[in-house]
C-alpha cells in the first residue's frame, strides 16, 4: 500500500458537500469513482476538512491508499481526467508516509470568507460571495471578531444538530479586511464546530450593520447558546483555503 | 434632457457582446429594455467598449439621454431590478454634462487578460480565464509585450475583418505578470483594434511555450500581416476594466 496526499479545488454549488451521502453528489464519491476508474482500486478518501453543500475549496487537503504504484502526476491528472466534466480538480499529488492522515494529523485549518458589501447584485461573483447591499463598517466587524480569538466554548457559534462532543475549541485567527466593496473574513484553527465559521460571519454581519456592538461578540459566546449568536451565513461565500501538518 | 454615465459589470458568457445585434442577447438590448420599463423611454447606451461575445466587463462605461429628470441611485437600482435575472449590473450612476460621450470622450480603455497555467482543469476559474496546461514564461512574454508598445501600425494584431480605417495606434501599457499559477496581461490604449487584445495575448502565447523568441514580437508587428501572428486568444479571458476621461 502506498499512500497519497492530494490538493484538491472544487465549486461547491456542484455538490451535495464532501461527503458521501444519498442526496446527491459529493466531492469524495466523485473522486473515489474517478480513482477507480483510473486503476480499479476501491479507495476511500480522508479529507482535512468535510465541507457542507455548496461551500468551496481552493485548497481540500485528502489522502487515499492505493495497492499499485502510481506517478503522482499521472495519478493527479487521470483523476482529472475521469472526473469530468464534475466541477472539482485535483491540483497536486505526492507520496506520504503511513503516519500522515489529512483529517487527524491536520495541526490547522485555514477558512476565507468572502462578503461583496455593495448596491449592484452580484454579476462575476454569483455564487461566490455573499452579497450584502446594506453598508457594512469592517472595522467594527474586525473588532467584533477580535472577541472571539482564543481557547473558548463556542456553543454559541455552532449548529444545533453538531455532534462534536465537546465545544472547547482554539480560535487562532478571525479576521475582518475590506478591500474596495469586498470584505473577507479569514478564520483559522486547528479544527472548528459544525457551521462555525458561517455562524461567527452570520454573527459578525450584526455588528457590520450597527445592529450589535463589537463587545455584544464577548457576550453572545459567555451564553454558550446558539439562540444568543446571528443566524448562519450562506455556505456559498464560505472557501476550503487549506490545512497545516 | 439629462446625460447619465454608468459603470456597468457584466459576465461575457450571457451576451452575445455588447452591441444589439440579431443573434443573441446583448448587454445594451438588456439595459436599454430595463430602462424602457424603468421610466418608459427609449433611450440609446453609448459605451466605452463595444466588448464582443464572450468578454466580460468590470468598469464598463457607458452613457445615456433621459427627458426625465431621476435620482441617480434610483435609476442605478431601477435598472438592476428590470435587467434580472441576465448577468449584468449597473454599478454606479452619476450626472453628467452633455459634452461627455462615453465612446468619444474616452482617453484610455484598459483590459485585462486572464490566463491560468497549470495542469489541472479551472474549477472555480472556469469560463473566467483562458486554461494552459503547458508551462509559459511570463518574464519571457513580458519582454515580448514590450516590443510592441508605442506608435506602431498593428495590422498584424487585428482581425481580417476589422473596420478601422488605420491601423496605427499607439498601445500605452502591455505588461505580463505571473502570481502563483495565474498569468496576467494588463493593456492600455486610448483606443484598440477589433480583436488586438485576444491577438496580442494569443502571440504572446507563443513567447511564453518558447515558440518564439521576444524580439519575434518586433517581426511579426513589421510584417504588418496578420498572418505573421499568432492566433487569437478566447474571449473569455479578457476582461474590459474601465475607460479614462
Amino acid at each position: 500500500m502506498t499512500r497519497y496526499r492530494l490538493v484538491i479545488e472544487y465549486d461547491g454549488a456542484g455538490f451535495a458537500g464532501w461527503q458521501r451521502q444519498d442526496n446527491g453528489p459529493s466531492v469524495q464519491a466523485t473522486l473515489e469513482e474517478a480513482v477507480r476508474r483510473f486503476c480499479g482500486e476501491a479507495a476511500t478518501l480522508h479529507a482535512a476538512g468535510r465541507t457542507d453543500a455548496g461551500v468551496h475549496a481552493l485548497g481540500q487537503v485528502a489522502h487515499l491508499d492505493l495497492t499499485k504504484e502510481t506517478d503522482v502526476d499521472t495519478l493527479r491528472d487521470a483523476v482529472n481526467f475521469h472526473a469530468k466534466p464534475a466541477p472539482v480538480a485535483v491540483l497536486s499529488a505526492e507520496r506520504v508516509g503511513d503516519d500522515f492522515h489529512a483529517r487527524f494529523s491536520a495541526t490547522r485549518r485555514r477558512y476565507l470568507y468572502r462578503i461583496v458589501n455593495r448596491r449592484a447584485p452580484l454579476v462575476l461573483d454569483r455564487g461566490r460571495a455573499w452579497f450584502v447591499p446594506v453598508p457594512l463598517d469592517a472595522a467594527a466587524m474586525d473588532a467584533g471578531a477580535r472577541q472571539l480569538i482564543g481557547r473558548h466554548d463556542f456553543t454559541s457559534f455552532r449548529a444545533s444538530d453538531c455532534q462534536a462532543k465537546s465545544a472547547i475549541k482554539t480560535l487562532d485567527v478571525l479576521t475582518v479586511e475590506r478591500d474596495g466593496t469586498e470584505i473577507r473574513v479569514a478564520a483559522e484553527a486547528r479544527s472548528f464546530l459544525y457551521n462555525q465559521v458561517r455562524i461567527m460571519v452570520g454573527t459578525l454581519r450584526l455588528v457590520g450593520e450597527g445592529k450589535w456592538r463589537p463587545d455584544d461578540m464577548a457576550r453572545a459566546l459567555a451564553a454558550r447558546d446558539r439562540g444568543a449568536a446571528g443566524p448562519t451565513a450562506p455556505p456559498y461565500g464560505l472557501y476550503f483555503l487549506g490545512a497545516d501538518y
